[in-house]
């Protein structure tokens, strides 16, 4: 699918396609995710973390729609975007990282509908300039990650390092590719994003869109063990909780059977701080690219 | 405080007072508002109508953008930027009709915002052109209204009759304003609305921004009988239901205390189809008004 992104788009859509289009389709879908509920151990509209609340994701979803608007406009400069998205998020909200991740996808997703390209092609075009853009984007946005190998994400030298040898962010992503769905999704095409718009395309045919972001959230974190959870609490966590939302949707394609037995599981992992939070960030580059692709709500 | 609107507006803030912020605080005051719960009656994170649902006001509030980023550096067309939210509202979502009385509200308070004017002056500049885009509105958005005296809002004639006499817009909301709650707001130099955005404010401050919005609501419904209701289903029901409302409130300046009663009378609201849809859309200007002048989340 992803090679016909530009021309499904621009085939399907009954109207204007534009860059405010395209920007209110991504901050739909960051808004239409979060609200999404029950999903296990992640923030949503019966669910907050102390820190960072529903409504924080709300704001931060809203308030960073000049960045987005003009990442379709926008034909480079992913890293300075992502680094302009996720300081605009915090200048409008108190809860800290909110989208970052979703940033990264979303950002050379919006540039690539935006410019009837690739979007592979977008960002195997990121240079030492992007990359040096994406590692200030991190000490702003305080994000928790594990360190790519040599690159300490802290360390401001670790900059001067990236422009002197000519790193770009598309090679930082190939480094973290083991360790981190979002940058698999970058280096691999973002089969995932692309799987997981059809996902819900096809269920919100059959179920309200709620249940179909649900029931999509929950397969595609039994299919991949979740990156966020493993940089947190180690591979075999990740894998736990894959493992566990399997035997939870035990071949049901419905939500309302498994809802008891989501919401037990839900509270479990809120318990634990356990978050789900690189699928989350799938589901949102999937919903944005169903919504320019004509999903409505 | 409604005189001060502009001069607040411009001493309060500490970053850009542009269109695009002006616009992303109506989105953000319209989806924080809706989420708000347990507001008894209405739809909310946690209630949905039938046929309009939580994402159905979501996505109306994100659909709209455009348009309200247009008011915001409009000086006059108020009826034709109402006109075309309540269009592009309908292009966005399913649900019918969510937010014409937000955006009859919205539109002029954007307005003002943006050009520094007193919101009073310029509802009071409103021409027979904006009556008569008001009323095309009405068709468009199916909303349900009382009809003003002498001019039925279906019919079709209404319009020429509107152009022939030069009746201007603010001259039809005189003649609303013991029925509705918003074209009094217009009539009476937004006070509600001003007001509103105090009680959110002050009460954001000791506790959360849903419960701030929610005992806001709570005690606008108390004091003021909601005209949607009395629309629908007579004055005397619209009264009840203020009345029940200052019984549970009972002098409880916290949300806690009273949060049982609260969601049992949401219960029977819901069930008998009940919704005061005025006072959401007063809390939506209030909101709106409150981030504008520096509310944060």
């Amino acid at each position: 699918m992803e090679a016909n992104f530009a021309k499904n788009l621009t085939g399907s859509l009954e109207r204007d396609f534009d860059p405010s289009y395209l920007a209110r389709c991504a901050q739909l879908a960051m808004v239409l995710e979060v609200s999404a509920s029950p999903k296990p151990g992640n923030v949503d509209r019966d669910h907050d973390y102390p820190d960072t609340t529903f409504e924080h994701f709300l704001t931060s979803a809203i308030g960073t729609y000049p960045i987005l608007e003009e990442a379709a406009r926008s034909h480079s400069g992913v890293g300075a975007l992502i680094h302009a998205s996720a300081r605009e998020s915090l200048r409008w909200q108190r809860g800290g990282n909110t989208h970052f991740g979703a940033f990264v996808l979303l950002i050379p997703l919006l540039m690539a509908a935006g410019s009837s390209r690739p979007v592979s092609e977008i960002v195997e075009e990121t240079t030492a300039e992007d990359a040096a853009e994406f590692y200030r984007a991190f000490s702003v946005a305080d994000v928790y990650v594990d360190a790519v190998p040599d690159i300490d994400l802290r360390d401001a030298e670790s900059i001067d390092k990236i422009l002197k040898e000519d790193i770009r962010l598309f090679d930082l992503m190939k480094l973290s590719v083991d360790h981190d769905l979002i940058a698999d999704e970058w280096v691999n095409g973002f089969t995932r994003t692309f799987r997981c718009a059809d996902l819900i395309m096809e269920k919100a045919e059959k179920m309200s869109i709620n249940d179909a972001i649900v029931c999509t959230f929950l397969q595609m974190l039994a299919e991949t063990p979740d990156t966020f959870i493993q940089t947190k609490f180690g591979r075999r966590k990740s894998i736990e909780v894959s493992n566990h939302t399997s035997r939870i949707i035990a071949g049901n394609r419905d939500l309302n059977p498994i809802k008891p037995r989501v919401h037990e599981f839900d509270r479990e992992l809120i318990r634990e701080k356990v978050n789900p939070g690189s699928t989350a960030d799938i589901i949102i580059g999937g919903l944005f690219v169903a919504l320019v692709l004509g999903l409505r709500v």
